[in-house]
């Protein structure tokens, strides 16, 4: 099958791979018909990961069952499925308790397993032809009867929607409350579309990029432009002094200050000071244990120079963590069955596989108008 | 009346001061029978605050009303109550969700009020004879019949009770839980005895002290003495490799290393590595915005070296700040008046008044044996 | 002061009584100018109560403070506020926890107090030009800047809007869930429009009035119009067989069925139908202790046929009593202000004072198109 | 193999049987050394059920491993494990949810499955020599080290500690709180010493049976003898008037009034009488959709004069239904492990299985002395 494999920093090709196959009585063996490339690809892409060369990329995976082992129950050949980017057994002390992301199971010695992901397990990923899916009974995702003609819809709940969504459940976010979002890139663009459906009454999204805060507002956010760096005062004015009743991070580790250098705490720092006391906040951007590229001395080692007291003065509190898919993606599915959540909005592109190499490079660029590009296999 | 004064930096007196009187209609005058000296008062007495010289310390208190105000409906005369050492109004946006430790009215500008702190509103203390009481309706718990017999047990209820308990709803314990508390000193003997009762299944406190852990272990808690720094190992062994579910942080900024030098982020970070994937944490111990006298140049600007990436890395969340006193000392109460719970095993001294001064430098010293203090006025 | 006065079964009247005053140093004293009619007014005005003729009716009330008591703090004269129906305390076991509906001081002897109602304490309606508010600075919902131009929104958090998101809330709606809301008059209407906040995606509303289902319809919901007695049958299609996730009961003991005979079992019977296995029910519809005037035998004494064996076999829950306003009023009037929810959409008629008592007797009489009607004392 | 079949009314027999055996590639099949008799088994034994005869009975099981299919990835050859009594298949809606007791997969077109069970879909119990698990590593609690010596322990938990927990979780109780448990049988007694384990401060069990009432005192709960149909006013004398804050429901639909006459709402409206105004009920006793052979007219119809006027003026709320046993047994396990709860100290008869028939006629019967009867096959 063909398929886009990792061979080093900033060097993805799409090859001949040998076929994925069931390989066990719980396995479901999917024809992929969208992947996307997820911001947290990049990170594999430019080389600050372990990631192994000769690997599949890709963790935001729909497609069609094609078959299924011995022991699947509930998943049919023929059915339209997307698979949440967790690869999680569903027995073990996390996953009943809905905990998918952190499985103790699929990725031993370590909690929360993915597809196409360093360091977390050997499972290749869904930019390719086709799809193995552990406990293929636990992972599938049924879809209803519109899943083709939104299907660009439903492959953003393998991943980006569910984790947008994560950060503000996180944050605990409640009807009528305000809400600060730091990035406006895919899961930013999602944590503040979540708010909104949750009926949050003031959803404010920072970045610099002008072009990812119109979808912001598109979406009903208002866009907080940081390029001058006033954003902490935008949001302190906005919420009258109090800053926002809840915070979601959605950069990462590889946050940028006013001069495109590597600012770690920059948007954690920014949170503790526009969000109230005893507000809670929500991180969903990716931090590393270490870093040895970093520029920072404390990244290095995966620390970052917090402001504890002051956190611990408001008397906030934080949640953090890749999202558990599985926990949101039945109910996200529903409303957009029901035309209440269009997550698609933000696709900026679709194209074959073939042309993934070219999608990467454009999206690491932060070229603009690179939102989210998906890929279909076999087009 | 006599009182215990602030004066500087290791010196209180007890002096003569202006007798505590009803000054609104809210409010209700105490005769205090009942103070303790706290771990935060140390914070004071060491002159690592802002604490003005003259103000009255103490709020940990109990009494017999004397006085109350014309507009105060519940509260009579010749109750005995205990007095949370947060001010609350009680109808703010915080006290109405039960967050009475970020009170937005009785410290305007600031989010929380206590007695006789730095930083936390005008309100004098209760380490003397008389305390006034704010919102006295709102601000007093009634204590039942046995409130004399057992008055060492309820004057916990003011503020280190609730406060270990505070640590372990910040944390999430829950029954059949392992939870392991950083700190043995009363907040953390409070913590671990809550987790106790609340019918967790493995305690562990982590102190170098001996006859703090001791306590520990009178308590059910299991005592990890880490004076060999050999605590996270014993913490690992003891959880199978997996870390605690749950994790306490009882000890704050002044936390020291093996070599008595202050390293605040100590605790935090040993318990990222000792708690589970997922797990939660609960920080009590007092942080601080600014700390211009600290050792440590990140400290000084109330910043912490925090191993964020792991944190992250293991979904872990957290949740911190002062407790909130109401939210749980009408259920404590009830624990201590049906002998479920006996705080009053930490106290280890009962002295007048008088002789605070010198209570609070044994304190102060950590001297051995010197694990609680309650204050005698009158007597 | 004009004031519509309760004279006995269907029979009120606008005439003078005597001026609302500050009594109590907690007391505010408020110019209403706005109050509304709600569907609980009629259980008085049909004599279905113990009302005491000569009591003013309303409990919906807004307007602007004129007077403050001394004890007064928060609330300031020239202040636009909207009064929740309940009066509480803010300080007893229940109102600390956010109980407001259920308070202990209020009203001796019982949980619970309101302005103008039968068997909620002593206090006066605010149908009248002014209304005392005791606990002023409790009670009071200050307003932001737009209350005058809104203020038929802002006049439905007195009651109605948060009595239908306390049904949402005791049922538990989550994002993305499917809801049943029995009932479209005022409260059941905005139970439906509070699901679809919150991000239900399918809110379905059980009626036989056409022009309120249609109000539903407007609203996001979908009508199921029971007048041919197929609700049932119709939700079970539209949920796939399994009913739907969560259910509301928005209608109380007054239930007709299909021979507009009163069948008081009649909704909560089809809830329990219709509601999934584990799935959840809000009541807020209004159940007696005590019905004497009932037709049947088990009402007579507050009892009902409930399908209980269903009930537990399905493993449902279920929550009910009057909503705690305060609880969701500072959060529902943010929506507002920023214009994410418009609940005066209900409102069908605003009429002065002096014409109350006709709007009282087209309301009572379900008269087409009397949905909700406002009041304008001063007018 | 040896099993307990249920033959018709009142009569059950140890007979051979086929050999339980290893029939899907997820299953485990175990070796059973200790299996319950449950006061559920009763209403199949009594006839009041659709029990088809010739099935064998038993949903209480605990043994060891002695095959697994190729499909099973946790549970090895030779685990000791404990076998909830839901059948749960770990990935369907409810299961994913934590709700395994209402699994939409194990028995097609109902909520919910079990062995050995009447309606709960075609799976044998476990009152024989061998069982065979179904989804073996979802449905499979791995035992520690000390499994064998506290086997009468760890049994407790496939169904009357967790359920008895439910309840306890259903009403929400919570450190400090008063309870009141209506039933001392096995899960009355369970549900008790959970509200003990959690910290109640006050736990009032309410039976006629006074060899029962001593274990709840044994437990540390305060027995309320109701012979004398006193149980109301005991309950509301010790809450000072209040009532309890939560109730639990451990009798079921077959509760007996004064006269030995079944009253099937008794307990329920008691409830609703004695829990405090917004307290919370769980019901875990046992009530059926319909029952034709009842004395109570309502009852044969499954429904019930319930006192819905009061408990919706009282703002109650209920949770209902069969436990989710997977939702607590992990964590009760740890209880057992760290000597922090005994479950077994209810176990009145340690018998081989063949000696079950004459178990069910004095369990039945509810003879002196007969509270829990633990079989142990191969013996």
């Amino acid at each position: 099958m063909r398929a886009l494999v990792y061979q080093g920093p900033r060097d993805v090709q799409v090859i001949d791979m040998p076929d994925a196959a069931i390989e066990r009585a719980t396995d479901v063996l999917v024809k992929v018909t969208s992947t996307n490339i997820c911001g947290s690809d990049l990170h594999m892409y430019e080389g600050r990961t372990a990631m192994e060369p000769g690997r599949i990329l890709g963790h935001e995976n729909l497609g069609e069952v094609i078959e299924v082992g011995s022991a699947v129950d509930r998943v049919k050949v023929g059915d339209r499925v997307c698979v949440p980017f967790n690869v999680g057994c569903g027995f073990c002390e996390n996953c009943e308790q809905g905990l998918s992301g952190f499985c103790l199971t699929a990725n031993p010695g370590s909690a929360g397993a993915a597809y196409g992901f360093a360091g977390m397990g050997p499972y290749n990923g869904g930019q390719a032809e086709y799809l193995r899916v552990p406990y293929g009974d636990y992972n599938c995702l049924l879809l209803p009867r519109d899943a083709e003609e939104k299907e660009n819809d439903y492959v953003m709940l393998a991943d980006i929607f569910p984790t947008g969504y994560h950060a503000t459940e996180l944050a605990g976010v409640r009807p009528g409350e305000s809400v600060v979002v730091y990035g406006a890139g895919p899961v930013g663009l999602m944590a503040a579309y979540s708010s909104v459906l949750k009926g949050a009454s003031l959803v404010m999204v920072v970045d610099t990029h002008k072009d990812r805060l119109k979808l912001a507002e598109k979406m009903g956010a208002v866009a907080i432009d940081n390029t001058e760096d006033t954003g902490v005062e935008q949001i302190m004015e906005l919420t009258g002094g109090k800053g926002a009743d809840r915070g979601c991070e959605c950069v990462g580790y590889q946050c940028c200050g006013m001069h495109k250098e590597e600012v770690p705490n920059l948007t954690m720092n920014n949170l503790v000071q526009t969000v109230k006391p005893a507000g809670r906040i929500g991180v969903v951007g990716v931090f590393v244990p270490e870093d040895p590229g970093a520029e920072d001395k404390l990244a290095r080692r995966g620390q970052m120079a917090f402001d504890f007291g002051q956190f611990w003065f408001k008397g906030q509190s934080m949640g953090t963590g890749q999202a558990n898919v599985k926990a949101y993606n039945r109910f996200l599915s529903r409303m957009i069955e029901h035309d209440k959540a269009k997550p698609s909005m933000i696709v900026s592109h679709e194209l074959p596989l073939e042309q993934a190499p070219e999608a990467y490079k454009n999206f690491d660029e932060r070229k603009k108008g690179w939102t989210k590009v998906v890929l279909k296999p076999g087009t």
